[in-house]
C-alpha cells in the first residue's frame, strides 16, 4: 500500500458516533453542545459559539433527552437571571465515555497511518 | 455506560478515509466510484449510477491520479465504441487495503457496541 502512495503526508482519519433508534445521536456535535452549556450556563450561548441555531441546538438537546434515560441537560426557570442549562452528571459520564472511545479510535488510525509510512 | 442508554438497540458506528496533501481523498464515496467504473467500464455511467455528476466523478478520478504514484483510472480514447475507461491494477490494490481497513475498523465497532449491551 505504502508503495502505491507518491511521497508525501498521508494519514488515516475518521469519525466515530453512536446511533440508536435507527439515529446518529451521540458524537462530535453532541458532545460539543453539551460542553459549551456546561461552559457558558446556556444552550443559546453554546448554539452561537457553535454558529448553530438555537432551534437546531434544542433539537438535538431534546433527541438526547428522550433517547437516555435520564436527562442530559436541565434547564431552570425563572429566577432573577431568568434560569439558565446546565448538564447533568450522566452527560458527563457520556461526554467521559465517548471521549474514552475517541481516543481508542484515535491509536487505531494512528496504528494505521504509522503501516502507510 | 450501558446503564446510562434506555434499553433498544444502540451501536457504535463511524467513517473512515485516508487524507494526502491536507485534503480527503480516499474513503468510501471514492471506492463505490472506482468499483462502479470497473464494472460499467464508463466514468459516466459509474457517476449516474452513484447519483453524481460527470464532472464531480471526474473531479475525484483526477485528484486520485494526482495524489497516487500511478493512475487509478484509464481512459482509452478512440476505437470503435469511442473508448472507456477501466482501473489500474493499483486501483485494485488500494481498493482491497481499504476493505481490509474497513473490516478491521468495523471489528473495533462491533466491540464497542457489544460493550454497550
Amino acid at each position: 500500500m505504502r508503495d502505491l502512495l507518491k511521497k508525501g503526508d498521508f494519514r488515516v482519519n475518521g469519525s466515530i458516533w453512536v446511533e440508536g433508534k435507527g439515529t446518529r445521536f451521540f458524537g462530535p456535535g453532541p458532545v460539543e453542545l453539551l460542553q459549551l452549556i456546561q461552559e457558558t450556563g446556556s444552550i443559546n450561548q453554546a448554539a452561537r459559539k457553535m454558529g448553530m441555531s438555537y432551534k437546531k441546538a434544542w433539537e438535538i438537546v431534546s433527541r438526547l433527552n428522550e433517547i437516555m434515560d435520564s436527562p442530559m441537560v436541565i434547564t431552570a426557570t425563572g429566577g432573577e437571571k431568568g434560569g439558565g442549562s446546565t448538564i447533568s452528571e450522566e452527560a458527563k459520564q457520556m461526554i467521559a465515555w465517548y471521549q474514552s472511545l475517541r481516543d481508542k479510535f484515535r491509536r487505531f488510525m494512528e496504528q494505521e497511518t504509522e503501516k502507510l509510512q
